[in-house]
């Protein structure tokens, strides 16, 4: 039995990982949860998994969820010193970090602090801090899992082969709903067409990232800190049918991928089964045949201009991938929210990259402050426009 | 330094293993060879690579040949007793067997007697004899490693999973020269066309068996004992292009496969360097979006029908695979000659698997005896029709 803390839970990773273990109640446990403030939602979870510990956003959330129901065996906690109680909560074997944002940071080192395996679905994570991250992670010899379908692809291609013969990551790009059109014909798009993603169902964040490639360039950050793999050595091939989830070419030109019909419920069980498979019925069985025909493109990087933004923000290290991740976040917000147009979320980016004086090797702290200044850079920017 | 036995070095993949090795000097190194009566190219291998051991097709052969140059450190045997010999030669770490027919399975037999690991491209080794070879490479504990390109992507794709959690084997075929034609169009087809074949570059009987899909049948015999995978496990799916060279999918409907751009120096390499992979320079890389679309097509078992018929006699087992692949043999070589139509070659295999009365679990005496009755069988049929 693998007991497991879940953060995130009432998110789009956060529903299909209980999905997961509710498939397996002989192998998976969840013992203790999170979630923000959908208290609906949560009580559900706790009823049908019975987790011992539940962290939310803050004592407001706690006291409604206090007089909604009443709980016998699980004890809540609060904010940000609740999620980390939760990330390291002692019968916990696993951490699956399905948190959004930089908030989920903490509550992972803290998790690898005290040994335990991380099935990380947080971007932040490796995106801003993965010196630090990575440094804790062989210290103490735990297991980085990924739950993203790339990077799981890449894990699988690499599972059982010699990492000095690697010689190249290829990671796959939907190419997002603005695949086909040109820059020219991004002008002006709304924000319910940027939602309107081909084959993913995900968060709407998520999905303007994947329209504007944002999201495969903080993937090939996360990549190169996962596999300790230089930039030179990832590429990004658009694959718009998501079949071919990425690939790892080796030195004798033989190249490994990892394939299925989209479904993030395959990565996310192999994480917690690793290194065991286990049956997995709710997926769709990929038949070749009855997808055809998969398609591959080069990436237009200046198309794409957040992908050449990310690439430059990883090479250069520091605490510019912080500033990346953070103004893009700003940026998608402000996008969602009928602020501005969908091509200023990348000149928003690069002003703010541009801006950001980089400091070497940052500590939480300095990342946290990049992180702060540089949301305070754009909300300045679009609110004073 | 890896010591080579090979064995058929004047044939296809004979060249292409010299080819390896030459890039690999300080790696492998070639200690005996056999090869049928090319005289002219079997000196030019003795010069360049200096084998201790060389056996030859027969005793003409050998005195020709010992007539054509002087030897100093290498010594001439002929036969199928010069053949096992160099099998087993004892300074040689592994056996590639690239010898055609029935002729390889003796000499793999020996070796393994001998613990060497086995190279294998003759496919007659497993498709007639998978039960006793499969038996005595687990008693002897060494390594059967296949060179064909579907099973060495097979195994690379297996290769640091879990073999219990496998659920399918895919092997893609390109359907060879006809594929695109309907069965109707197949009638009078000349020689010329058939040995066209699209993507490789391979002898004439293989190059037939590639239109027939008779192949890909064999193939799919050689996978269950390779494998140890029962028919209904092993699918095949038209894949026009040869750039996935084959598929594992394990039982949480994740698909691992192996890529590359068609070159038989690929799986070669990997078989002489397993578990370590080295460069191989001259194989072109694998951009997926220089290839830009692969094509996947459902095998249409009417249309294809030696491929059904293969399945079926390797359902059935005993004696039949041999009958199948000896009427193949002798039927494709009477179509090579002019003396069949192209469509001929299947009714033949066809009527020699319905007239053979099949011997279960047969020794290498009534392998060889099936054998020899099948051709006589299939000759009788075309001269004195």
């Amino acid at each position: 039995m693998k007991n497991i803390t879940l953060l995130g839970a009432t998110g789009s990773i956060g529903t299909q990982t209980l999905e997961v273990v509710e498939q397996h109640p002989d192998r998976f446990n969840i013992t203790a949860i999170s979630f923000g403030q959908n208290i609906g939602r949560g009580i559900e979870i706790i009823k049908r998994f019975r987790p011992k510990l539940v962290a939310v956003k803050n004592n407001q959330v706690k006291n409604d969820l206090l007089h909604a129901c009443t709980l016998e065996d699980t004890r809540v906690v609060s904010g940000l010193e609740g999620l980390i109680e939760a990330a390291v909560y002692p019968e916990s074997d696993i951490l699956v970090n399905a948190v959004m944002g930089s908030i989920g940071l903490k509550p992972t080192l803290a998790a690898i602090n005290t040994g335990k395996d991380i099935a990380i679905a947080n971007k932040e994570t490796l995106v801003t801090a993965g010196h630090i991250v990575m440094n804790k992670v062989n210290e103490k010899g735990v297991r980085l899992l990924p739950v993203d379908s790339e990077h799981s692809a890449i894990f699988q291609s690499i599972e059982g082969h010699r990492k000095q013969d690697v010689s190249r990551l290829i990671l796959t790009a939907s190419g997002g709903s603005f695949r086909d059109r040109s820059r020219e014909e991004l002008t002006g798009v709304t924000v319910e067409e940027a939602l309107n993603h081909p084959n993913w169902s995900m968060g709407a964040k998520i999905t303007v990232d994947s329209a504007t490639l944002m999201n495969k360039g903080l993937e090939v950050i996360e990549a190169h800190w996962l596999f300790d793999m230089p930039y030179e050595k990832i590429d990004v091939v658009i694959h718009k049918e998501s079949i071919v989830h990425s690939l790892v070419e080796y030195h004798d030109k033989s190249v490994i991928a990892q394939l299925g019909n989209p479904d993030m419920k395959g990565p996310i069980q192999y994480a917690l089964s690793y290194p065991e498979r286990l049956e997995l019925e709710d997926v769709k069985r990929l038949n070749l045949w009855e997808a055809g025909t998969l398609h591959f493109q080069k990436v237009d990087m200046n198309r794409f201009k957040s992908l050449s933004l990310a690439y430059n923000a990883g090479q250069i290290g520091g605490s510019l991938p912080t500033v990346l991740n953070a103004a893009n976040e700003a940026a998608v917000g402000h996008f969602l929210e009928g602020r501005i147009d969908f091509l200023e979320i990348e000149s928003l980016v690069e002003a703010a990259l541009e801006g950001h004086k980089v400091i070497k090797d940052p500590d939480l702290e300095a990342i946290e402050e990049a992180d702060r200044e540089t949301r305070r850079f754009i909300n300045d920017r679009v609110l004073k426009s």
